[in-house]
């Protein structure tokens, strides 16, 4: 364990702050704002989370609490439960604090990922007070390197004020190399950033900080929190065929090519089956440029057909884990985790012509995707990655289930209840009954093509009859709006959709 | 005349293909994609559109018209009269054309203005078959030289299987050089474009084609149709001191320099108002990365404001384009036109920091915006290029009237009738009453600070009571489903949102 801790903490000052998370807990302040590590599972500080609602029992304080995204676990849900988050911010994914936020206990900002980073460094937002974040080791100079993501660490250990690691015992040494840390350059004057394909490096693989700013060291042997196994049922494997069949086309009509784009994919069972769908068929070469590696990109990678992922975290199943952890030397090469700035950077997505594949949980007859709220005002998890991609994409593709709730939901409604990405950046719509290709279709066209194939049954002549009645009254996007949301406002009042 | 020819036209074959606008406008066959330069007025072709518009006297033709953006003076009105128009796209402004969009006559794809060259160039939409461009000349080795705008021209020039040119003996040849075609490298490999400045050049002054595509060069003699010429009113100075004020106390803050950072200001009286508040102020050494050059800009340059302006057209009333033109000297070295693709690249918008300030339509109480649409069904003109700058620029503005029609329409509502920027996206609303600074907000808080700070009178005591009410319901951001567009609805009951 000696040798163990002198090689994860090269610096000999820093192994004398090792401390008890529970004194370190202690630091942070009523009012103050913490920066901590997390992105979708991966690197959740694991024990200050705890001491810290430990700490909550007996003494009353709130802070605001900002991450790369969603905490690992359940520790958003432990930590909205002891009350101490006043604000959290830019995406979480834990029902507990769901509901807390939903009940206007907690404040929740739902933003972009690309843009959390890029507020607090051109001060838009209060600054980070202290930085919570798990890593592998410091290294000779002062360089941490972090764990199984990055996410917006890197500001968080560069501008805070004070600094408590969690070194993390259990995460392999050789983590160290993979990622790439780029510092932007301040504004006025920013250069390019040479990104040309997602195998490029362009930072260093440690986040030098001052280490006169940490303020303790906890040591912790526990690996992340693992993910669902996202096992296909018939209806997400069905919008997996119908977008692979899409992707196939476009092959055949020379718009793409078998190593087809840098695909981006949210997390969860359809994104799952799309990329194990391609193990199979003539794909060749494939690159991801994404915010999660998860287990189908590994299934990818050991099949051969995957050449290179980007993303800022690593987010496994059980089984999954334990061979990516264990065999690290056989993905090293083929793997960056950047910071959530430059995994979800504009400039790159739109550079590399990104496909990106995302999750809806409504989407309306012109086009227009719901991400982030249930009937328009509960938040789900937020937007997460989802606007950075589809923005800038090359082709940006929504999926969803066209039905949900045994039928008593349709996906499909004449107009969301909350708009997250709007018609003018949606190229493709999937549902497990089929998909509409909207690309160079005006409003009326598109309302035709997405009724006609995302749609089925009652729900569908329910749409095609308010569609008809609409354009009745006319306009370039036809719309009844004292019925718009009738459909929604019946499920409220009867938890079903249908008359 | 026949000097003026040989210099407009440098190489002799071309002048043999001077034809008339009538023999021209024969070229176009029913179901083609017509490409024709204009945006905002500049650089429409004068005679074609006329040529094309007398011929569908006679015979019954329909084609796809793509422009860079609206077309000048009342051409969009005239060929939409015509009939000749089957689908429009990027973006129109005459109320002609806007009535029958909104009948379902003509089909209008409202899109981003960086991204219809973009899918022509990967094949997303039909290809053009003939582009109709002005120019002011051809050089000696068949590079065209445009005239007041770029827009999506040079694309249009490289991909068209025919050509049509108009040169416009009225366009100084002075013209010459303040151009900068940049040709986008194709996928997968697409370098960094080296644009760290408003002022950097990184293409060639003129759009080199293939001469054998010209079908035919017709010659006029007519300057653009001019624009408005926007007095600012009560309200829009009341706008335009508040968002001064504001970008003050940002100076004051140290967020931003007296040099600001490169401002994009849609066209109209509230961004010529906010324009020429910097002419007093500590404002020095701005700059503009922007679409449109209009006479504010050139009063900031006059009154040694303004450093540099980057746009992909200019559009002056008649007082200052005959000074503007007659004065090219003056202002050679400090402007340049590029592409759309680049004015309103992501990439640039990003890196720049840019300054964004747009008009809406209505904005609801959380920040989202309506940049589009009458009542969530009408058209009016279209995203234009406010979507490529809201989304990636450093500071997101969006501006209205706080009420119109006497007060029978609030511009701020319960909810928008259709989303064209999201809550995610936007920063700052200013209305005549206030400034509503939204960043760092939770819905919440924003609906707050929006109906506080942007709204008065009778129109705030309603938003307040729907908030209220809406927050009994509870949810991250509370609706009332059934009342969002009841205001709507009065309103196209009794042409009033007031009950």
């Amino acid at each position: 364990m000696t040798t163990s801790i002198e090689n994860r903490i090269r610096m000999p000052h820093l192994r004398e702050r090792i401390i008890s998370a529970e004194r370190a807990a202690a630091l942070i302040r009523d009012g103050m704002t913490v920066g901590m590590s997390a992105f979708t599972n991966a690197s959740s500080p694991k024990l200050m989370p705890l001491a810290i609602a430990e700490r909550a029992k007996t003494e009353k304080f709130k802070f605001k609490l900002i991450t790369g995204a969603s905490h690992g676990g359940d520790i958003d849900g432990i930590l909205a439960d002891a009350g101490v988050i006043s604000k959290r911010m830019p995406f979480q994914t834990d029902p507990v604090m769901r509901a807390a936020i939903n009940r206007g206990d907690i404040l929740f900002i739902d933003q972009h990922l690309s843009k959390s980073g890029a507020l607090l460094l051109t001060k838009e937002i209060d600054p980070v007070d202290i930085a919570i974040v798990e890593a592998v080791a410091v290294n000779e100079v002062g360089g941490v390197i972090l764990s199984t993501s990055v996410g917006t660490s890197e500001i968080f250990l560069r501008h805070a004020d004070k600094i408590i690691l969690e070194i993390n015992l259990a995460m392999p040494m050789e983590l160290e190399g993979i990622h790439d840390i780029y510092i932007p350059d301040r504004f006025p004057i920013r250069h390019p950033i040479p990104i040309m394909h997602p195998r490029e490096r362009v930072g260093s693989s440690a986040v030098q900080i001052d280490t006169s700013k940490v303020a303790g060291v906890v040591i912790t042997n526990q690996m992340d929190a693992p993910s669902s196994i996202w096992q296909p049922d018939e209806k997400t494997q069905a919008i997996a065929n119908h977008l692979t069949s899409f992707l196939l086309r476009e092959i055949d009509s020379g718009r793409l090519t078998t190593s087809l784009m840098p695909i981006q994919a949210g997390i969860g069972s359809v994104a799952n089956a799309v990329l194990a769908g391609m193990i199979e068929g003539p794909f060749t070469g494939l690159t991801v440029f994404s915010e999660v590696m998860q287990d189908a990109m590994f299934d990818l990678f050991d099949a051969g057909k995957l050449d290179f992922a980007s993303a800022t975290s690593i987010t496994l199943s059980p089984e999954k884990a334990e061979h990516v952890f264990n065999n690290l030397h056989l993905y090293r090469d083929k793997i960056v985790l950047r910071p959530q700035l430059i995994s979800n950077h504009p400039e790159f997505v739109n550079r590399l012509g990104v496909i990106a594949i995302n999750t809806a949980i409504e989407m309306d007859i012109y086009g227009n995707v719901n991400s982030t709220h249930i009937m328009g005002t509960n938040m789900m998890n937020g937007i997460g990655g989802a606007g950075d991609f589809a923005r800038n994409a090359h082709l940006t593709i929504f999926v969803s289930q066209a039905e949900r709730q045994d039928g008593n939901i349709s996906c499909v409604v004449p107009m969301v209840t909350h708009v997250d990405q709007t018609e003018h950046d949606t190229d493709i719509l999937v549902t497990d009954v089929g998909l509409a290709d909207l690309r160079g279709l005006a409003p009326r066209e598109r309302a035709e093509s997405i009724i006609q194939n995302c749609t089925t049954g009652k729900y569908k002549e329910m749409l095609l009859e308010y569609f008809e009645e609409a354009k009745k009254r006319g306009g370039h996007t036809p719309h009844l709006l004292e019925k718009a949301f009738s459909w929604h406002e019946r499920y409220r009042q009867a938890r079903s959709m249908l008359p």
